[in-house]
């Protein structure tokens, strides 16, 4: 059997932040699979096999992967940006734990990418240059109530703060509650960065007061990053400088 | 003037995780800049400067570079991992804040790489798949106390943990005080992951459960995972996988 799985992150959506690990995984590859804006980043060429399938169905996507492997075939998984931060590697592990103990035997590999918060990041300054955290705000697969009690105990360790899926049409008003407890809990003017569709044409980042930040300011394509208390802004022509010094006073 | 500055990420040690951006700037540079070990991973060549210099001068690094650029230098300053992750993303913008204000005119990109809790996650399976926080244990730049505290409320959150900078000759004592901190918040047998070297030919990953962690596991050029309460081992011929699922029950 000379198969394998590889769960491969493409970045956030520039050719330049593809990693060429993940570059040679698709060009030896047999199968794509994945949410179908991502397979469509793949090119099309002879003897690969494209299966772009939707949203919501990371298990069934993932335990095709796996059989497709078992029988013999060179499968890359997509995810955009990194596979390990809240997208496929955690559900092809899921399905390989309930699934046959010959899946265990499986050369399964993760290819790390570059993740959303970390380009956006880049492109905003060096926001999480300090200690910080990392929340999906989409309740789909947690309880809201443990998203509020993360963001109360995120603030209070004072990290800096990615949020990951901030809003979409069918919760609209969960990033609201975000907000509203975000200023409650910080209760100061630290820099919020909305970056949205970072490193593709249609890039746009806007730096705001927490106070001043708005639900409408987010949609599924935007990150969001919150700077810790001591979080800086270097104001300059053109777009702000957004930065979380090293160092933290005694 | 034509002087740029990238602050540039080489991720984790292998030439495969280098990214396209990275390489580019590299080859464009006239001056490459940074801690001698990351600087000893840029390839020389005719008409490129390279200024290797010692830890903890980020400060006087970053000036520098600055300075050179300002004269019209092509510049990268070179981190391992990503810049803007424990690394000189921040010093940059620290002494561009505290200097000349022509420096804030200059243009001066990050180009974002993968970090080592991205790399090292990717090796074990997915410990970061749900939501995380990264500290750095190095109280060099802040109080010890509130290293503890920030532990404490990360277990009271319930994310997983990455942390940076675990254990050096000079602090011994910092990461077996973490140990005891997370065992007695914890209280239970969650996976650690100890990640040294990840991606290079010294990579050695190994797991152990949260009680079993010994100081003596880690160095400064590892990077330890501990997992969320629901993280789980996937036992199996080989190493086992780590990975947190994607949902937590209600």
């Amino acid at each position: 059997m000379s198969g394998w799985l590889v769960i491969a992150g493409l970045g956030p959506g520039a050719d330049h932040l593809v990693t060429p690990e993940v570059t040679q995984a698709l060009a030896q590859a047999t199968d794509v699979i994945g949410y179908i804006p991502y397979v469509a980043r793949v090119a099309a060429r002879d003897g690969l096999r494209l299966h772009p399938s939707d949203n919501r169905v990371e298990l069934d996507r993932s335990r095709h992967a796996l059989e497709l492997a078992a029988a013999g075939a060179r499968v890359v998984v997509v995810s955009s940006g990194d596979p390990g931060v809240f997208a496929m590697a955690a559900a092809v592990f899921e399905a390989v734990e309930a699934g046959p103990p010959e899946w265990r035997a499986l050369d399964i590999r993760v290819a790390p990418g570059i993740t959303a918060m970390l380009a956006a990041a880049a492109q905003a300054g060096a926001p999480l240059g300090h200690d910080f955290c990392a929340i999906n705000l989409s309740d789909n697969l947690k309880p809201w109530a443990l998203i509020e009690k993360r963001l109360r105990l995120a603030v209070e360790a004072d990290f800096a703060m990615a949020f990951y899926n901030p809003r979409s049409k069918s919760r609209p008003e969960g990033f609201e509650k975000t907000l509203r407890i975000l200023n409650d809990a910080c209760g100061d003017a630290r820099p919020v960065i909305f970056a949205r569709a970072v490193s593709t044409p249609d890039q746009h980042i806007r730096v705001v007061a927490l106070p001043d930040a708005t639900p409408d300011m987010a949609d599924m394509r935007t990150m969001v990053i919150v700077g810790a208390s001591n979080t800086r802004i270097i104001a300059r022509d053109g777009a702000p400088i957004v930065y979380t010094p090293r160092s933290v006073g005694a």
